[in-house]
């Protein structure tokens, strides 16, 4: 689908603009030509991109491709610009995948391309249709206007995460589940991938609040360097949530061991206290104290009474002397 | 609350400004205008903000978010700086909680804004009514002492978290508590915690007392050093804090896996000292040893002194084996 | 073997040039001359590379003696590069290889050198004889040619990886298989010499692509910052797919540590609810209560079932004990 | 105590200057003065270092409250300088202590101010009295001595360290003591301090080394790169010693895991050995054998040389089993 | 012992040149003199170096002292260069010693120190006296030849340590002696120490490739690039070599774990099938089933048919049950 969108001052704003027009709107320095490639196959978009846009064919390749890690690369008359959405899912498993968008900004247009469908630039496809605010200052301020949606976009993800880790922090004092701690592990390999996302972007946005682009207006750069301080924001936030999340494998660690220690001081006491008066109720009843053996001593009343004293004394003994090593 | 204050030389130091009289001052070098936005609501800062002192939107919209990590935006007549005061609690757990402070420096004026009360920004507010001494130099100066006593305030926290350590790591030696542990984490992620205010701060004032900014006078750019110099042996303070929860934790893990390997040789000892003689008593408990069975030289007085010299030799022997072993 | 290719515009492509004629063609600046020493022993390549290119002594021993790491040496005239191709087998025990590539890149040549075959560079070499448009644009354009062919051909091994990958993360939540361990550890060893070798090779890259060679076009270099930004690419998927590979691990180690902790918990509560009751059967077998003894009331029918009633008892007594300690 | 000290060629060395003639000197360019402030409390070195030698107020300020890290303020006239004397201590527990020199350097003076008495600052001291080859140099040249002694009075503390590493390796091989564990902490602690201590003060070497100061001679600069490749190699050392600590510990951990190791087996053992037979006893301890039972063929002779072959040979087969999975 | 040799271009070469002719020789710009201090006490060494050859007295010192890491000093007329020969000992426990090797190389000149014979050293000095070729160049090619033999002889040791890991890695895999746990730790020490020696080295020769030295020609900077390559190599083979032993520790503790925590299961099952029928035998030997006491039902023979049925049965249903836990 190509979604294609042209603001000209004072002129009404023109959808679905047919593809043979582009070529004489892009000459028009006045005009705001916006065309997006929503999942758009390659054959169709690829002549566009090259034939009336003169893209690099490198460029183009990097754009088709979708495997590339965000980036700026200045190609002078117009920049191409890698940017991810985030898509968090919570169904069976967290997870969090990225969708790749491209971006090329020239003096008087704004190319994007992606593969699948991504809400917030949507969102921002739609805000431009109502309000003639973000087109009406020139291709980079849309562009801050699409950046900025995409990022805000990161901010729920981000909050659902949190909420997770605050379940988990929960679930690991009260009651730790079977899959607790691969909750866990799935929370910290989320935040790894979140910063893989987020640390490049911020490198991108960087580059374009402090690099010198000539279809960018120097004024407009204080802009970049708001989402670049947002993302900085969300970058500490990650950090923060990794080590809440590091916490929590701490302490489950620390539970399940302490539980694990009670286990076996469990089966100690238990073992110390019965095996030695076992061996007693062991000892006499062997056949050496058969009525016709005459040792008959070993089994009179007394007999009877000091084995039954230490039955119930030495349990108590070893449990004392166990208590004393602060076992149990 | 907006808390104002105007100095100009010569002159009564005036309090409770109305805002109306703002825009006046403002173009009076000689004043000192200090506006404190403290927990003003957004709809009514915003308009003096950008309407009276015409920040840039993009500035006010940092201040009022509050969710920024300490920096420093130089936007020419005027500096925003975001600055973190820090909140110790020990009630139930221990943690550490951070206010964010927004400042604008101008020429001629200071704006302050927070959500929450802080208590070494009421004090400078305070010093300042009672001693001139601090507005007289201007700006830049009122500003080294509101860093000052906002820096200043970390000491007190530090020392507190400093004496927690000093219990841990006693209790961890002598008898430690089933929550010492825990204790040991949390302090852990304050420590963190705690690195993760003072370090972008740390790069604030070493901007300040190295960069050139238009409203800060040269000459006092040392006094930025200084708490530059603060800040980077509260860090180090921080990290010698952490190798000592690091070590509480290494010698906790050292003693309860001492422990662990007592009760294991314990166990192991009472079992390889009561299994054989245990089996011993089985064997004389047998049916074939019955009177009437005729073997009857195996239940001979002789047969039963031998018994007796193993179940007090055996034991012996096998302590002495295991000892030799050094397992006990 | 020795591959010569000489490809001079509007004339056949020449290959299986005599030795003799390689001093000529390279005095004839439209020529591009292709040498390829496939493994061509050292005696008889060492005098082509030292009297006929007369590249410098140290950069032929370099490029004989196939021990280094990839870089990028700039000799003025010419440009030694060494690169990896990497070989990864799956037989018995995963396991990664790499062979080296030494290139001399000059004004209108190309010398390849390596002591094994390798796939990629055969199937440029094919493709330059079927399409002179390899060829056509000089030898820098050549040099992308074969670079990008070699770095395309990484591509089914990291695919190849993360297959196994995939595998390892199945068995290790469904039923780890005894070698289960050992893959996780040798995915690691190969994902580590992967990145080894992929690291060094983007730098070759970067300085392709960004430093000011005598022998490649300035506006070539963007082909180069092309295979870079693959390796980058490559890069942060080897960094994914050794996070993928510790999260397995983690899960390995849990799973194994639960089972454990299992199997620890049955042997105590088979040894807690069993070691008191056979106390009592033992007690009941002692002999003081044989018929003669006397003692007959603790042998009566009440005692029976009172030792029956606690047989029965004291097992569910110590099992709901355990199960509210949250063991079973 | 104020310690002075005045060096003027041709002149006699003069000590114990009063107080009142400090200013008068100091106008004297050939003069060299030193003022040792030894634990003098901060009321009477204030006024004299800031009324007299007219330091900043902020440099006062650092210098009386001993809590810097090493670091060096250029102050154009003076240099301040902050260094660390290092104490080691191994009665009860290791421990190592650091003391904070000050140090004012200027064209015709050094200043320092130190809390605790200092030894090789003592050693200077004297040495300066014996011989005028310190003093006659200038003021940067004694710096030089007294930084040099500093230092090199470490030597012996890392030389005690290393004894200690010594004793602990043997230890961990031979017979560990209980408290080894902790030692071996503690020498971990006492290097991360020491390493703490030493590498700011090679910063501030590097910096006395390689910038431009007003009040050191550019052709002195070569022995404070003296120093500083000193504490380059005490940072290597402490490097090396650390390595030694951590494999230590290595050993120590898994010698105590192979005893612990050794103890489960012989548990195992033990039990796999007796639980067999002991119920073999126990079968033949039932009451269906009783004589009047009438199932006396379980009790024949030949039953009872069965019993008895099985209690010799079950043994043997379990043990022989166990060795073939190497586990004995 | 002092080695002297001394180079002039159409002249025999000299040695043994007594110290008196030192001076005359250092006049003539055309003369090559190497001075090699081998073992050479301090009192007849220093007066060499500082009288003839005018060397500073702190370069002099850091050359007597021999406790410096691997560096370049440049003192304009000559540099002084610090070197490690290593030195690796398989007999009783591997370990690495290093010698310092001290080098002043000038125009004319080389003065080469060390306390220890170094056999590359020699090897070197044997290949002068043969061949003119290294002595006919000038100091910085003799340099080049002396450092060039002194880092070839490190690979002999890296192999050595290399067969060392290959040992290592089989018996972890087929059978884990004793010792090998300290020899893979004694592997990792030596790989650390060895990385310690190698990046220093490859410091100072990455200086001198590329620095500007007064003695050294731009021209012969070229060879120390090719030892500096070399040594990246070396570095790489150490991580590579690391990443080896790091695998067969994991590979060892996975396996020491995987027979511990059979011992454990087969502990438990042990425990698990015996205890319950255990139980039962215990339950038949009391004595209320005595032939007088009337319980005679529960000793008839089908009482005894039932226990023997639960003898056999219960074991098999136990351990289908562990089974079917993945346990045995």
């Amino acid at each position: 689908m190509i979604y294609s969108m042209c603001y000209i001052p004072n002129e009404e704003l023109r959808t679905n603009i047919p593809v043979k027009e582009y070529a004489a709107l892009l000459k028009n320095p006045q005009a705001l030509l916006w065309i997006d490639f929503d999942g758009e196959p390659d054959e169709s978009a690829e002549p566009i991109l090259t034939g009336i846009f003169r893209f690099h064919p490198l460029a183009v390749d990097d754009a088709l491709q979708e495997t590339h890690t965000p980036k700026v690369d200045d190609w002078g008359e117009y920049v191409y610009i890698v940017l991810n959405a985030m898509v968090f899912e919570e169904a069976d498993g967290l997870s969090l995948a990225t969708k790749e968008l491209d971006i090329f900004l020239g003096k008087n247009f704004i190319v994007t391309h992606h593969d699948d469908p991504i809400i917030p630039l949507e969102k921002a496809r739609t805000a431009c249709l109502r309000d003639k605010r973000y087109t009406s200052h020139g291709p980079d301020h849309l562009l801050y206007k699409i950046i900025d949606d995409l990022v805000t976009d990161y901010m729920p993800m981000i909050e659902a995460i949190d909420d997770q880790i605050d379940r988990v922090e929960d679930e690991v004092l009260v009651q730790a589940a079977p899959d607790t701690l691969e909750r866990i592990f799935s929370l910290k390999r989320i935040l790894l991938a979140m910063r893989r996302i987020i640390t490049p972007q911020r490198e991108v946005l960087n580059k374009l609040a402090r690099d010198d682009f000539e279809v960018v207006d120097p004024h407009d750069r204080v802009f970049f360097r708001d989402i670049y301080d947002h993302l900085v924001r969300m970058h500490d936030l990650n950090e923060s949530m990794r080590d809440l999340v590091s916490g929590s494998l701490d302490t489950y660690l620390s539970v399940v061991n302490n539980r694990m220690n009670d286990v076996m001081k469990t089966l100690t006491v238990i073992t110390t206290i019965f095996m030695p008066i076992s061996f007693i109720t062991g000892f006499f009843g062997m056949n050496f104290f058969e009525p016709v053996a005459g040792l008959t001593t070993w089994t009179s009343r007394l007999a009877f009474a000091i084995a039954l004293a230490v039955f119930v004394s030495l349990p108590i003994v070893m449990y004392m002397w166990m208590k004393r090593r602060t076992w149990v």
